[in-house]
């Protein structure tokens, strides 16, 4: 790092802060920076900051949205008696690239990890127990199938049962084209115990 | 992308256009700018306005630097007639890490490459032979080595060695801790071709 102008280092170190980017990768993305036109860097920058600005969360479901209330939460055709808990926008877009999802949603923006110190207040869960009070007849717990995932899953499962709403988890269990012998044994128990009859 | 703000998709665009970043990263990088804090983003930004403003090239080396004439060129214990050629900053900084090279640089900012239509003139070269016209005793090539690199070694050995200039291309073949069936053919040809008396 010595060896650049402190510009280029502090640029540098920059994207070294961004995840899953190594040293070599930042410097990469650094120098293509550089090599790039006034014009394009300064997009770059104003896409960053006005997306920072403009974004915020849905005041219903807590997901990534320039409107107040998100396209979905607000939209006609959504089920508003369905909810599938999600921890983060990106996994709500994973469903509604589905197509087939017709209820709403709520992210959490996370899941509960002691580990990483994220606990039940870390997470807008809060913002959830609210939606329940509404016209609610089923909650879809759709977190991610790990350990962090399936704990917020039953935190969220004893919260809700009691208001006799229905709760539900996704399935886990093997892919679609999945190479039953690449599976982990997790997965291929998990599957077994879910199976379901023909 | 169509389930995203357009502020978000634009981000996820611009962070898809930088080289290595395919579209999952372009997504996980952008969600990670929202989740900062406003300072950390404007921060970002400004470090990326601030290196593109500053920093230009060398008026000597050509490298990259935010001075007029960069730290190696204008430093006193360099030796400024023996000038390693290089095609980036980057390899320039590699070589600088070994510690052991106390002569100048020229970078040319890529290699001679006709499939993609980067000729003589689209690099660095008028400038490295303005500076032969000086006191130099040795041109060092360390071009990359491969068709490119060998390409740009070749022509500058060419437009060098009339003028009595010494000119040498740095030594090619296995690395040092290289497992030799591991290695190319090519390179192991080159290594065999290169070899030297014990």
């Amino acid at each position: 790092m010595d060896y650049y102008s402190t510009y280029i280092s502090r640029l540098i170190e920059e994207f070294g802060r961004l995840p899953g980017i190594g040293g070599k990768t930042a410097q990469r993305l650094a120098f293509h920076i550089l090599n790039q036109s006034d014009e394009q860097v300064k997009q770059f920058a104003r896409v960053m900051l006005d997306a920072k600005e403009k974004v915020h969360y849905c005041q219903c479901c807590q997901t990534l949205t320039d409107r107040d209330i998100c396209p979905i939460c607000s939209s006609d055709k959504r089920d508003k008696s369905t909810i599938m808990v999600v921890e983060t926008t990106r996994d709500m877009a994973a469903y509604e690239r589905t197509g087939q999802y017709e209820g709403v949603y709520h992210v959490l923006h996370g899941a509960i990890d002691p580990m990483k110190g994220i606990g039940v207040n870390d997470i807008r869960l809060k913002e959830l127990i609210e939606r329940l009070k509404g016209d609610v007849k089923e909650v879809i717990v759709a977190t991610n199938l790990g350990v962090e995932g399936d704990a917020t899953a039953l935190y969220i499962r004893n919260l809700v049962k009691p208001t006799g709403i229905k709760v539900t988890r996704i399935a886990s269990g093997v892919p679609v084209g999945g190479d039953l012998e690449c599976i982990d044994e997790v997965t291929l128990l998990r599957a077994l115990n879910g199976r379901v009859e023909q």
